[in-house]
């Protein structure tokens, strides 16, 4: 046992102490907090982050990763200790002077963003979004640089920040494959449901019922209540720690589903999270893996589980019984209206099908924007021909359908939007393995039975946490790296062909 | 301006955003936290509380307290200066060894006070008392020999963290008066409600109603929910920051008026919280001055204000509409049940008239135990023989009701108890005040009007903060230092002669 490893272990241990704090700050910012709260919340986080940037980046840190080195002494402490470095190096790296600046930008673009995607003011937002892209192209080479000879392209550098592990050129290729692939398979899809019959599911659902209904659905997916919470936010999301896990989800009066979906999906975040390695608890090394995994597993529990027909079957009888007014329509019938697929506007709003190509376009985009080899003020039209490309809708003017509608980039995080697609194609291939090893997955799903999923994943993907690279994850758990055919399959299985 | 001070402003403006995180993560874990959240939550809190105490004793706030202290500029920082000093002084005057001592023996007498005081096991529990006990005479003797000369008994210096600026001597002397006059004036009072008809308001009362009712009395008290929220926990409190005011109160399905009463308390809190000067935000003279204040906003709103007869009068249409099973009674009906005296064994159960009875008694007891001139062995015993000369009634081996009832001794505070008496002197006190200023003050409540009481307290307690001594205070909102005969008078009116 090594004394400096352990010492090491202790320094991050403390640093996730800190995330502790701030991770609860900020859940309670986006689901508790009044208004009049936001200044001192604001000062207390931006303290606490500093003091945990501060630890990080501290001679200490860099001390104990020195002196522990050549020490740690079984392979495990070996790849704790790279999983350290990663995040030190990441963190070190950049000058708190644009660290700063780009922190200002961010704030600015974003809070600029709430009122000019509302107005459709594209050069107002271009003005702030300008300084935020500069700033992110010098955080790209410096992460670049920082590592010789690992990141082709600056771009590769930011990618690396959310799907860690998977290479740009790797990700390029396979979406390259999506993109020739999908357009038609769009098209397929919508001629073939244009023949359907489909229940009109708007109505006036009671906001209590639907969230019992939504609980009772968080029961079924065997969340554990004793160690975590639903809430509701604008914006449904997932956080938490070990032992309370932070879910929330949003009501529309007219539509359940959207709740449900919403429940489903942050349920399979919380599933991953509570799922990581005990032995790393508070380690680099025991977190999730990156977002490509922890996207792969909220999609899995939202579309392969919840969204199959089986299990909407079965859970249909619950939908019956807390929301009354759908029980002219049976599973088949709900299914169906779940699954329409249509090509639209909003990325947020895509069904599975036309997702993807909303993801390669902000995919192709950015990663020019960042290497420099397209100007902000190009984006607009780029937006609308691969629109028309991809879609066969125009958005030449409509900048609020358009290149304004998400948030991800007025702060900088580009890099991010892959990992939403890459995710899903995991998630397609990871049922697929599952289907294998339990042929009659679609027998237990249509009787409620849903722990031999939790049990394949919490075996082959959560318990690794951040032990291994994700392709050497999804090698171990499926048997190959990450492969786009199973995604299409699955497309074609569910909407052209069986149904399921 | 003195940039030495400005440097000691900002030393104390960090500790205060760690304060701000501590204060919400402890709000959530009473509040929000599942169960499985405890042992992270721990860590998360006592790392934060490590840090902050790092910094409040570090040599930076030693060297900025004295390079500040011959060059402030204006009365305000150097009473500034003063509240900084005070903070610094009791934080770095005990060895660290004993505060993770009491930290531990709190910590085991607390849990095992839980399980001991079901089981009426007072040996048990003496057990680890004794430790707690004899860790608090050390401390106390450390926080008197500080500062020679100030405190006459260890006791005084204990006292002092409570009811800062409110001598013991003082306080026994009050005490004295009250201990002479009450336990005659409880027996008036019981024999003369003995003849009165009051309605028995037991009942089925459902609790999102009441939720209702309560959120209307919060409203009515002019509460800003734009700052600040109502939630629920197994003990009322309250918490919170400039901004953002965090109350509870407790729903019990047969009582309505539990709830209310609490919700009423601390609702008065939060007032105070919120009216604290912004000029010192975040700076120990920017504080609540101490418990004796605090805890006079808080009862002058649940027992002068809301449980007046004409609040009531007026409140009473409201508790018949959201609760209809109340519709038979009257204001005035109501208002009886409210007011019942009654000496008995559970102080937090107890009416304001027998209240300061519990307080002197436990005062009389641990001042004793703190100035070791007497035996934790002892404390049953003379717990019984004061609960039958103040009320006429027997402890003897009921422990469970007797010295085993409270919590506060078990995490080493005492000195805490006086305060809730000298407040509830000090809010009957402010109150004939506030009727001097506003001689129609019963009419303005019979409308529902509290402004004027807000407005007369904002000026007058609230916006003080710190800046002055709490007897200061007082004397300059009243005329005189706290005075027991504003008490007594307003048992007399309320309960013998005008039922107001």
């Amino acid at each position: 046992m090594s004394d400096a490893y352990l010492l090491l272990e202790e320094q991050f241990r403390q640093l996730a102490r800190l995330d502790h704090a701030l991770t609860f700050l900020q859940w309670d910012h986006m689901v508790m907090m009044p208004p009049g709260g936001s200044e001192p919340r604001a000062q207390a986080i931006a303290e606490l982050t500093a003091l945990r940037h501060g630890l990080l980046i501290s001679a200490k840190t860099a001390d104990l990763l020195h002196g522990a080195a050549d020490r740690v002494t079984t392979g495990g402490q070996l790849r704790s200790l790279q999983e350290m470095e990663r995040e030190y190096r990441r963190a070190v790296c950049l000058p708190l002077e644009l660290v700063k600046a780009q922190s200002l930008a961010g704030s600015k673009c974003e809070h600029g963003w709430r009122s000019q995607r509302q107005e459709n003011d594209w050069s107002g937002f271009m003005t702030n979004f300008t300084e935020v892209v500069e700033l992110a192209r010098e955080e790209a080479q410096i992460r670049r640089d920082v590592t010789p000879g690992r990141f082709p392209t600056a771009y590769d550098a930011m990618l690396d920040l959310y799907c860690t592990g998977d290479s740009n050129s790797f990700i390029g290729d396979v979406f390259v494959t999506l993109k020739n692939v999908l357009p038609g398979l769009v098209q397929e899809v919508v001629d073939k449901q244009k023949g359907e019959l489909v229940p009109d599911l708007r109505g006036q659902y009671p906001l209590d019922q639907q969230r019992l209904l939504n609980l009772e659905l968080m029961q079924c997916l065997e969340f554990n209540f004793n160690e975590g919470r639903l809430d509701v936010s604008s914006h449904p999301f997932s956080t938490g720690c070990r032992g309370d896990q932070r879910i929330t989800t949003r009501f529309r009066q007219t539509d359940f589903l959207d709740a449900l979906l919403a429940t489903a999906h942050e349920t399979g975040h919380a599933a991953y999270e509570s799922g990581l390695p005990i032995t790393w608890d508070g380690l680099p090394a025991g977190s999730a893996r990156n977002m490509c995994i922890h996207e792969s597993q909220s999609l899995l529990f939202e579309k392969q589980l919840v969204l199959s027909r089986p299990f909407l079957s079965f859970f249909s009888s619950k939908i019956h019984s807390l929301l009354p007014a759908t029980a002219p329509f049976d599973g088949a019938q709900l299914w169906a209206a779940a699954t329409r697929v249509q090509p639209s506007y909003i990325r947020v709003e895509a069904d599975e099908v036309t997702y993807p190509l909303h993801i390669i376009l902000r995919y192709e985009i950015e990663s020019s924007l960042i290497n420099n080899t397209m100007r902000v003020t190009d984006i607009p039209l780029l937006w609308d021909e691969k629109m028309q490309e991809y879609f066969g809708l125009s958005t030449a003017g409509n900048y609020r359908d358009g290149c304004l509608q998400d948030m991800h980039w007025t702060d900088g995080s580009f890099g991010y939007f892959p990992s939403y697609t890459i995710g899903a194609l995991n998630a397609a291939q990871l049922f697929a393995a599952i289907g294998r090893t339990y042929p009659d997955w679609q027998k237990q799903l249509a009787g409620g039975e849903v722990h031999f999923i939790r049990h394949f994943l919490e075996q082959a993907i959560w318990s690794k946490g951040s032990t291994m690279d994700s392709q050497d994850i999804m090698h171990l758990a499926t048997g190959e790296s990450t492969n786009p055919d199973y995604f299409l399959r699955h497309i074609r299985q569910r909407y052209l062909h069986e149904n399921y």
